[in-house]
This record gives C-alpha cells, structure tokens and sequence, in this order.
C-alpha cells in the first residue's frame, strides 16, 4: 500500500551545545519520507522547495526511491528556512529565524496519480492547506494521519476543528494536547480530542515517550534512554513516518499492529537524534534498525505470573 | 525473608486542588511498611511517634501484622509534623510548615532480633543515622536498599557518600540524579552514581514512571496514566515499599525479579495517590492490585517478530 507524505521540505540552521549545522536539509515530509521507507517501497511526497535546495537532498530522496513528483520546484525562490538553537537541557529550543519563502505560497497539488493512495499523512502546515490535500483524493483513505502545532490552535482553531473531523490518527505533544482539549489531564484531554474526530490519538511526550490512545484502549512506547543527544530536529517525524511508514508497509491497521508502529517510530526517532538532520536515517541499516527494536523490547518487557 | 523498613511515621495536613486533610497519617515508613505488606508477611519498623500519634494508625500496622516492637513512642512528645501544598498541576508542592519533633533526637534503635533481617529498607533521612541502622546489624543484609533526598546532598554530601558505599539500591528521582552526578544525561548520570556504591539504581520520574539500571541493564516501567491524582503524597516511598516488599516476599534479587518489583511498586503507588495519605493503600484488595498490574501489562506489552 503506497504512502502519500505532505509537508514541508526545508532548510534548517541548527545549533545545539555540540555544534552548529548551517542550511542543512530538514523540513517534516523529509523526516517523514525518509523514515517511513523503511517500511514501504512506495513513498510520494508533495511539498515545495525553491532552487536552493542542494543535490544531496534530492539525492537522498532519490536513493530510497521516494517519487518526487509532487514535490514542486519554485525556479528563482528559496526554499523554506528555519534557524532555531537548543539549550542545553535540549528540551527547549529558540527559533531564531523563520523564513517562509516558497512556503508563503505553497498550494498543494497532488498528482493524478497519487489521489488513490490508502494512506495520508498531513504534516504540520495551515490546515486549511491540510483539507486542501483531503479535498483532492479520490476516494476517502483507508488512514489519514495529521500532525499540528500550537499555532494554528491559537490562529486558525476553526479551520483546524474542521480538517480534525476527516482525521483518523492526530498526533500532537503533552502541551498541545492540554491547551487543545483545556484539561490538564492527558487522560481526560485524550477522551475531549477523540471526540474532535480522530479515533486515534498520539500523545508525544518527548524524552518521556508517546501514549497511544483508541477507545478505551492505551498503549505506552518510552523513548529510548540515551547516553547523548545530538540534534532533537525531526525526532517528532521521524516518528510519525516511522509509525505510518510500518502501517502502510504492513497494510495493517489494527490495535496490535499499531503498537509495533508505534515502537518502531520510537526506535527511528531515536536514530534521527544522533547526529544533525537526516544524517543519521540516510544511513540507518535494517540490521541496526532490529537492534534497536530489540533495546526497546528488553527496556519495557516483563515477565508476571499475577498473584490472585 | 523477614523486611525491616527505617524512616519516619508522621502527621501530614495536605491540600491538593481536591481538598484538604488535617494531621493526616503519612511518613516513609508508614508508606513502605503498608505498601511492602502485600507481598511479606513479616515486616517490622523502626521509627519514632509522639504521644499524639492517633489510634487509627497504629491499627492500620496491626491490621497488616507490622511488627511495632522498634517503633518508639515518646510520651510528651509530638510526632514529626509535616504542612504542603500541591499546585495545580499536582507535580509540583510547597511545604508550608516542618516540625521535626521527635525526629530531631531520633535515635533509631534496632532491636535485638531485628539484627539479622535479610532485607534492608533505609528511608529518607538524615545519612548518618542511616549508618547508624546498618552499623546495628550482626550481618551485612543481603539487600540494602537507600532513599535519600537533595537536602543531604546539600548539607551532609560526606555522609551521604559514605553511607552509599553500603547500599545495593539507591532509590532517587531525577533531578536528584543529576545533582549527585553532576551530569544531566541520565544514562551517564547513573553510570557514576552506581561508581558510588550502589549495584542498582531507581530513578523516579513521577508521572513518566521509573528507571531501573544495574550494570548494563536497563528496565522502564511507566507510571499509569491517572484521569485524577488526588494526593501524590507518598507515592514514591509506596513505590520503594512494594519494590523491596515483592523482592524480600519472593527472596529473588535477579535483574528479572527486580523488574516484577518495579511494576508492582509502580502499582501499589498508582493506588496511593487516588486518595489522601494512607486511605486508599489501607483498603487496597489482592483482586484490584492483580487488576492494576494486569493494566500495566496491557500499557506496555507488543509483540514484535523482527523483521531483518
């Protein structure tokens, strides 16, 4: 089952306490595309990028087989670009530029040929771009997937409620959670964002792991401890193509299958966080991939026999 | 396997956003005596009370069979009395009142036929009278276990490494890791901490659960998610008692039993907070603690098959 990734194919300048990287490639559906063809052979990607955006970007893409044909190339425009610097705690972050550039005008256009793609993931964007792309599908995905932000809570909420009831999975963090439901507990925000729409909700809580959430059902992923962090950019979505990358590549979207999605975007993420941007994915072997995996299993399996 | 516990018993009046309980029952080792009593049934407490130490507590210990025959009651005196208040997010409290009371000549006597117990409970107090327990023992118990607090790394750091040479786990959260260390990763910080002394650290994350390092090894239980935390108060010193009381219970200190423990003081502290002080642990039944684990089972458990 192919993929269809949208978001944004960026620019990024970051600077942690172990170093600084200048306009190197980031940008959601990046993350997402290159995590999530792990799992799936079909990835498409719509986006925009201006002529800026260097070789070894597309190269990448290329390399992993990811179809391009939605991604539109704006000749004499620059790609979008984000400057932001961590503090040391690495949980927090300045954004110390913010140029929109080819994003100001982005208007999605999904190609004929992608509108009958079983699965959708709506990156982090207006979501009134995010319905724009909805509206163009054939038929209704088997999975739509939507990421957002605190911004668009405070400056588009109508527009958001709106694209939320043709969502099947939103996935959003601690914080957002609370401000978009007002409940202080994840619990109870949980309960008042599935009824906005999706069925399934994840609750990213950073260092702290992810909470899946479906019905009266709940499943836990810890974040993988780490000796060090490099560069926290992108570990969200890498994540969230890991999770949709498995769905789709397995074509299965029960509970139980949603679970293992759920680990292997954790054990992506954390690759992703090693070193600057896509450095680490573009290299992540299968091998290290299962090694990985296998940390997550024995870090939260146990064995009980219960006393009763 | 016999358990002594050490740390205090005392008088609590909490406010939490809930309500407010006056000259409640609380204390470490109220907390780690009711908690550990669902797995051994022979624990025995040393500590100290004043004559105002109400009748409902000490009924409480003899309903679970606490041998009181180290707990001292002064007559004249007043029990260690300690006043907080939660903030609205429930992670965060301010004391607004500490009376040490009899706490501050506590002289903590270990009886006679206390002296060979096989496991060691140290609750949060001052280190050297910490030292001073396990100086009183005729042989090096077979599991030490040590909770301890910023305070002393503050006032008495000597004492306290010292004391932590002697211990086989440290139980502390966080933040208190990273100022023992002097390092903010938590995986390096547990690295030197267990250099201390310890072979096995607990670090405590409150509502993003609990951390179990010993050598290589590394297990993560989280805490459940909770719709309403009525009162955290003594859900950490729950956690250590149900820890140390399923491992004294089983007389099994491998890494795998550990793990056992962890979860089941995850759960006993899980029931901890959904009441003021001791009320909810009090009345807990076998049949909703065996529940309550089973939904941590359900939390964290996937099934994996590895795909490389």
């Amino acid at each position: 089952m192919s993929l269809l990734v949208v978001g944004t194919v960026a620019l990024d300048t970051i600077e942690t306490p172990f170093g600084k990287a200048e306009r190197i490639v980031g940008g959601s559906a990046t993350h997402f595309a290159l995590a999530s063809s792990f799992f799936n052979p079909d990835i498409r990607l719509v986006s925009v990028v201006g002529d800026d955006f260097p070789e070894y970007g597309m190269n990448q893409f290329k390399k992993k087989n990811i179809n391009l044909e939605g991604l539109q190339i704006k000749q004499g425009e620059k790609s979008f670009f984000w400057a932001g610097k961590y503090h040391n705690d690495m949980n927090s972050r300045d954004t110390l530029d913010t140029q929109l550039n080819v994003l100001a005008t982005f208007d999605p256009i999904v190609p004929e040929n992608y509108r009958n793609e079983d699965f959708l993931m709506l990156g982090n964007l207006m979501p009134s771009l995010q319905k724009k792309v909805l509206d163009q599908m054939n038929k209704r995905p088997k999975l739509v997937m939507l990421d957002t932000m605190n911004f668009w809570m405070d400056s588009a909420c109508d527009d958001l409620m709106d694209v939320l009831k043709q969502v099947d999975v939103l996935t959003i963090n601690d914080e957002e959670a609370r401000q978009l439901s007002k409940e202080y507990s994840i619990i109870k925000a949980a309960k008042k964002i599935m009824e906005m729409g999706p069925r399934y909700l994840i609750i990213k809580k950073g260092e702290n792991g992810a909470l899946l959430f479906h019905e009266n059902q709940l499943f836990f992923a810890p974040a993988l401890p780490l000796e060090e962090v490099f560069d926290p950019t992108g570990a969200g979505d890498s994540f969230a193509g890991g999770f949709i990358g498995y769905l789709s590549g397995t074509n299965d979207i029960s509970f139980d299958n949603m679970k293992r999605a759920v680990i292997y975007g954790s054990a992506i993420a954390s690759f992703c966080v090693e070193k600057f941007g896509i450095d680490r994915v573009s290299e992540l072997t299968q091998k290290e991939l299962d090694e990985r995996v296998q940390e997550f299993v024995n870090l939260v399996q146990f064995d009980i026999d219960l006393m009763g």
